[in-house]
Parts: C-alpha cells; structure tokens; sequence
C-alpha cells in the first residue's frame, strides 16, 4: 500500500461488532487500519474500499508488545501519519469468582489492558511530536463497577480507564486528546443475537446501543476541538435499568 | 410570536457567555426561546433572526417555579413543543464557609438547583406524553468536587446532577433523555476577561474553554439516537490540570 | 443546666432511630446534646442519664438559621466546647418527578440540606479556634445516585456530601474533621417495621442496618488521628445488592 | 509450628512500613501470618512473639499463583482457619508513559493486582464454607485517580478495587467482607525518610500518614458487624491537599 494523502485512522479489535461500525464512520476522512485476523480484516476492507473509502487490514496480536509496536512504526513510515488510535479489543469475561483461573485473569488483563496500554503508549509516541492525535478506549459498564463475576473483566476495564486518564494528564497539555467511552448496555451485534437470543427478543426496539450510534460519538469525540475535550462520556440505550 | 412550523428549544440563563453560543447552536434548527433578562434577550433575540433564525426572548424569573411554569406552558400553547430545554443559570459563587450566610447559601441554591429542577420537571411535564426531548444541564467541576470555599456553589451543582440522574431513570424509558455536561475549566466570555484579566492572559491559546465548542457538545448530545445516549459528559481545555 | 466536664457531641435529628444509637454511643465519653422535638428528646436523655451518661435536650428548628446559630452558641457558653458535631436530620422523600411540587423539593432541601449547612458552619466556627472536632452528615444512597423517584431526596443528599467535602478541604489543614458516612440500605428502626412490615419481613438476618453498628462506625471515624482521616466511608448490609 | 486455637490472620505485603503495623494491630488477637522476605519476616514474627503474640512467617512469591494457593491451604490445614487476609503489597511506581515498557506495566500489575486477585481468590474459597472472613486490601490515591506518569500504578490499583467489588457483591451475600482502603497521602515509613527527605521535612506534624493509625481502620473495618460492611474508606492526613 502506498503512502495516502489522508491522515489514518487505527482501529485495534475490529469484528463483526463496534469496531466495524468505527471504522466505517471514520473512512470517509481517514485511511482506516484495522489490526486483528487479516482474513476477516480484508474482508471488511474490501467493503470500505468499495464505498469509496481508503482501508486496509493489517495482522497484529495484541497480546504481544514487539508486534504493536512494529505495526504502529510501520504504519507511520509506509502510510500516513496516525491521527486517531482506537482501542476496542477485549471481550467481555463473566465467571464466578472461584471458578477464573489466575491463567484466565492473566488473558483477560492482557488482551483488556496490556495491548490498550502498548497501543496507546505507542500511538502517543508518534503523535506527541506532531501536537495532536486522539485516543479512545472502548470502556464499559464494567468500567466503574466491579459486579459480581465481572471480577476479571472488571479488573480490565478499571484498569484502561485508569491508563487513558494518565495519558490525558501527561499529554492533553501536548495536544492529545485520550477519552474512554463507556458503554453501559447490550451492544445490538451479530454475536448477541446468537448467544442470548432470549435477551435480544426481550428487548424494546433501540433497547440495545446501535454500533452505528455509538461510532458517531466516538468520531464526535475525536472532531472536539482542544479548548472542549471530553475525557469520559457514558452510552447507554434510554431503555436501560441503570 | 405566531406558531411555528420549526421545534422549540429553550435556553434558560442566556448572557453574554455559554447560554448564548448554545442558543447560536441550536438556531439554525430550532426556534430558540431565551429566558432571563428582557432587554438584553431581545437584542440577542434579534442578532439571531438577522442571521435567519427565527428568536424571541422571554421574562422569566427562575427563581419563582410559578413563573417558569407559566412560560414553558406558554411556548408550548402559542410557539409550539419544546424539544430541547437547556438549564444553564446560576452564576459560580466563591466564598470561605464561615462567610457564607444562609441567605447567600439560599440564594445560590434557588437559581443553581431548585430553578434547574422546576425547569426541568416542566418540561418533562410537556415532552413526556410525546416521548421525546432532550433536557441539557449546565454543570461545572462542582458537580464533582466540594472544592475549599466552593461549598455553597458545589451544594448547587451537586443538586441538579443528582435530579438529572433522577430524571434519567425515570424519564429514560420514556424517550426523554437528560444530561449534564460537566464543564471543567474557565469558560472564555467577556466576564472572565473582565474579572480575571491576569487569569485570562497566564493562559495559553485555546487553555479556556471555547463557548462556541461547548455548545457543540450540548448539540450532539441532543442529536444522539435513543440507542446510544450519553448522561454525563465532562469537558475541559487540553491544558487543564485536573 | 451546669458546665460539664465532659466534651459535648451535639446530634441534630434524634428520632427513635439512628440519632438515639449514635447519642448512646458517644454517651458514655460525651455529654450529649440532642435537636429536634423536646417532648421526646427528654425521654431519650432521661433515658441516657439513668444509664449514667450526661445528657440533654434543646428544642431547635434546624429549617431555621438563627435557631441553630442561637443553640451551638448557647451550648459552647453555658455547657461546654462541642467536639463532635452530627447531621442525621432529614427523612427520605420518594415521589415520581412530575409529582413533586416546588414546595416539597424546598423543604427536603431545607431540613435535608440547609439546615445541615448552617449546622455543620457554626460547628467549625466553634471548633477553629481550638484546632479540633469532628463533624459528621448522615449520607444515603441518594449522597451519590439520583435513583428515580429521589429527585427531591438525592438533590438535598448530594448537596449535603458537597458541603462536607468542602469543610473538609477548606478545615482539614485548621484540623477539623469532616466526614460523610453513606448508608447504602435500610436501617433497621421501629418505623420501618410500622411502614414497610413485608420489606422487613423479607429481610434475612442482620439484612437491615443495626443503628447500634453504623453508631460505632460513627464512633471510629471520630476517634481517627489527625494523621489518618476518612472523608467518606460507607456502610450496607452484608446481603444488600448494590 | 502448631495449630493454634487462634484465628489467623494472613497479611501478605509486609515490609517495614503499613505492613508490619497492620500485623500488630491484629497480632494480639490473631496469630499473624507475614508473606514475603523469610528472613525479614522471620525477624518482625520474633518481634510479635517476644510481644506476647503468636505469630510466624511463610516465603510465598506473591507473583506466582501457585504459591499462593499452596500457602493459604497449608496455613488452613496446619496452623488454622484463615479469618482475616489483607494485601498490602505493591510498590507505587512512577514513570512518563513513554518510559514506561510493556515489562514494567506487567510487573507492576502482576505483583499489585494479579497477586492480589489470586490470594483474594483463595481466601474466599477457604472462607465460603464458614460464611465469614474479611479481606481488604491496601488502595491508594491511584486507586481513583489516573495521574500523570502513574499509569502502570492506578492500572494495577483501580484493577484491584474492582477486584474487591466483585468479591463484595458475589460473596458479601455468603457473610464475607471485602473492603479497600483507599490511602490518599504519603504514609510515613522510614522509606519515604530515606527516598524523599525534603517531603518528609516540609510536613507538619501528623502530616504523613502514621501507618499504626491506618492499621487502626483496617481492624475497625474488621471487627464491623455484619449488619453494617463498609466497602470502601478513604484515608488521608489532616493537612493534605486534594
């Protein structure tokens, strides 16, 4: 792929779900990479690519620090200069408590909250010498309450919380501006609909958050201009018990 | 004023600064109803219809519920529905506790909260057998923080974050969604300049909060689909420390 | 009544709940000073002194300013210095929002919230020149959700942690104590058995709050050094869902 | 050693500082446990013991699950049932984001929240059967807060307030009391003295955080009847700023 004239916009986790519906808000203005099973990946692409948008996939396992880092290098040097990171991987993890292995802990934190914290650090390494760049982590109810089961994944997502608040810190006074989205409810996905058919029927029409809806907050986020940055904004359906 | 055929949306504690960029946001789609200080409305009235929009001001004490009452059941019968209603009176108050007298205590808390909250209730009161509207309050970082010398102030603040949130949950499931926007930093307005000049010139470019990108950020949180709705969103300048 | 030897702990809204345990608890080392309907309050001190604890009651409106300010003077001139000082005024209110008059939000502001700042404000008068004294709110759930149904009750709670968090940053360093306890749960009083007689039928054992065990934690934060104060602490039943 | 008719309390994470003054605040009613340095331990147990207590120590690397679970279930069946365990371990770690390697991300989360999880974990299992137990666990400032260069550190302490939650509302229910103390402060410990002698010289009196003070609120919260659990405490000196 050649280098763009546009600026690039990273997904991290894109399936079926959000991440598509990010990187579709994003493609008219940014060459979206995507970062996670290439066969998929160049999938989603292609159809990006048949809407007129520049995309490409590119394979990274976000478990693994060496391999974020060469992609975020690469990207930067063969593509385009990245302007917005997104971190959106990590499923969620609902067990009882005596039954997480420390193995499944150790899993959940490292694909949670390990390869948010290198991507970020990463996508703040080439962003900070140019001024500007945005990072948005993909939180969740999980985010602000450690519920029952949720002990792992809980674990994840108070961490990414906790990195994206640094950042914010240390370098919104350098021009970047790092958000969480918390998403507080059922995401309407293919995946939920297969696995909690039930929950999926019980629910009111928009009962669950429209992943088209929630990538336009994430893109309205990222176009705040310096003087109004949103650090943490809450998602919820307005069926939601809460 | 006739009927008219665009919707309703009203901006309460219009001055020089916030109330009016959000009344310029939502101009161009809404006819915007302000509500404080006549004369003053009137002439900020009426730069709005020269830019095209259809404006008008309106008296209101929102201090006294039955004042309130009557006016967002005025607009309803004679301008047409209010589909936005934005809370943004009650100026910051500033003082060490033992010189916080309980008639100043008092006053900050009836135009901070107990306006905010017959406001609100009013026109919960009007959107509900409709199903939608949008009710935006204007919060600030004592909302989240009794701040030393803050405590009258935050008192307030604190108050109608609490009734958004009680309005959320209720109202949610009716279509009506409610948010508080948490404003964190100094606003730029004539005041500031005015009050704080050495404040206004230590900072760097764009290290106050822009009106005009605020307003924007009330905007699209009115625009959010009742999928994806935000409750709380906070705000502040990329060189705020926080 | 003559000056006592003893340190006085004033404790504002004394029912036949939470405020009588708190007064038995701080008894034994404090004369005890009660606010609220004098009838009663006799019964409760004679109750106190036949246990052989100094104690007493004073009739005060804590709706009105110049009560409390008149009641702590006469206590700091005619009995003793006040070193603790505790709100537990304020009764729950529950209402759906569009039933909730102006008037009945101001009052439960007023008992729940006013009357708690002027309080809380002429206590720290008292104590700043000595350098001490604690003073403690009663929280609720509603001191940090604004559930539905709680407008009223959650803007006065909210409002009440605002003030506290105030004291505590502007009086920590003058070394006051401020603290919140937040009680997530029903407290396990007479009334609740007179109004909710199936909700505490329901309850398993120990499933309510035990005045007597939230009086110690009250105890505890106040007998905490200077060195290692708890701002806000809460307390709920071990089998409450939160 | 012997089974004791004592109940144990385990207290992984002890060095010279909370740790050790933890141990003797529980000592004289527990037969204290310590985790960590033998030799160190073996020193501090002598010190209980010639105190009159009972107490011993154990070697467990913190950062390895099997370790852990091995030792909690050798205290159970040799010495005695586990009733209180605290996790105190984790040093603060400090760093820009860029000097901060995947490594050291890792490290401190393995030692700050996986061990934490892991001995949490099992003292759950040991405790279910009996329908009592307490456990805390030592938070911080970052536990909350997300401050700039601290993102390795609030990553692993927000992970563990979750972690706690979690625990709190799967097994509050079974008579099992999580709690974390959140210590907002330097804790004054000859470290500190050692690391930052102008900090330790520019406090006031009691201006750090006397570590035999804060071991008072962990009993406290221990010795909470069931009726009235706090989940969370925070804790600072008089004189701090926040």
């Amino acid at each position: 792929m050649n280098r763009t004239s546009k600026k690039v916009a990273v997904i991290a986790g894109v399936g079926e779900g959000l991440g598509q519906a990010i990187a579709r808000r994003f493609a008219p203005d940014y060459l979206v990479m995507f970062a996670r099973d290439l066969e998929k990946l160049q999938g989603y692409a292609a159809q990006l690519r048949d809407a007129g948008s520049e995309a490409t996939g590119m394979k990274v396992d976000l478990r693994v620090e060496r391999e974020i880092v060469e992609a975020l290098a690469t990207i930067e040097q063969e593509i385009g200069p990245i302007e917005v990171a997104v971190y959106n991987a990590g499923a969620q993890h609902r067990k009882p408590l005596l039954e997480i292995s420390g193995d499944a802990f150790e899993k959940v934190w490292r694909l949670g909250a390990f390869g948010a914290f290198v991507f970020a650090r990463e996508a703040v390494r080439h962003m900070e010498p140019r001024g500007q760049g945005t990072i948005i982590f993909t939180g969740a109810t999980s985010s602000l309450r450690g519920g029952a089961n949720f002990g792992a994944f809980a674990a994840a997502k108070f961490a990414t919380r906790a990195v994206i608040q640094s950042i914010a810190r240390e370098f919104g006074p350098k021009g970047i501006h790092a958000a969480t989205v918390i998403i507080d409810g059922a995401v309407n996905m293919p995946a939920i609909h297969r696995l909690f058919p039930d929950l999926a029927k019980s629910m009111p029409p928009d009962g669950m958050l429209s992943t088209d809806e929630v990538a336009e907050t994430y893109y309205q986020i990222h176009r705040q201009h310096r003087s109004a940055w949103t650090l943490e904004a809450d998602l919820r359906p307005y069926s939601e018990k809460f």
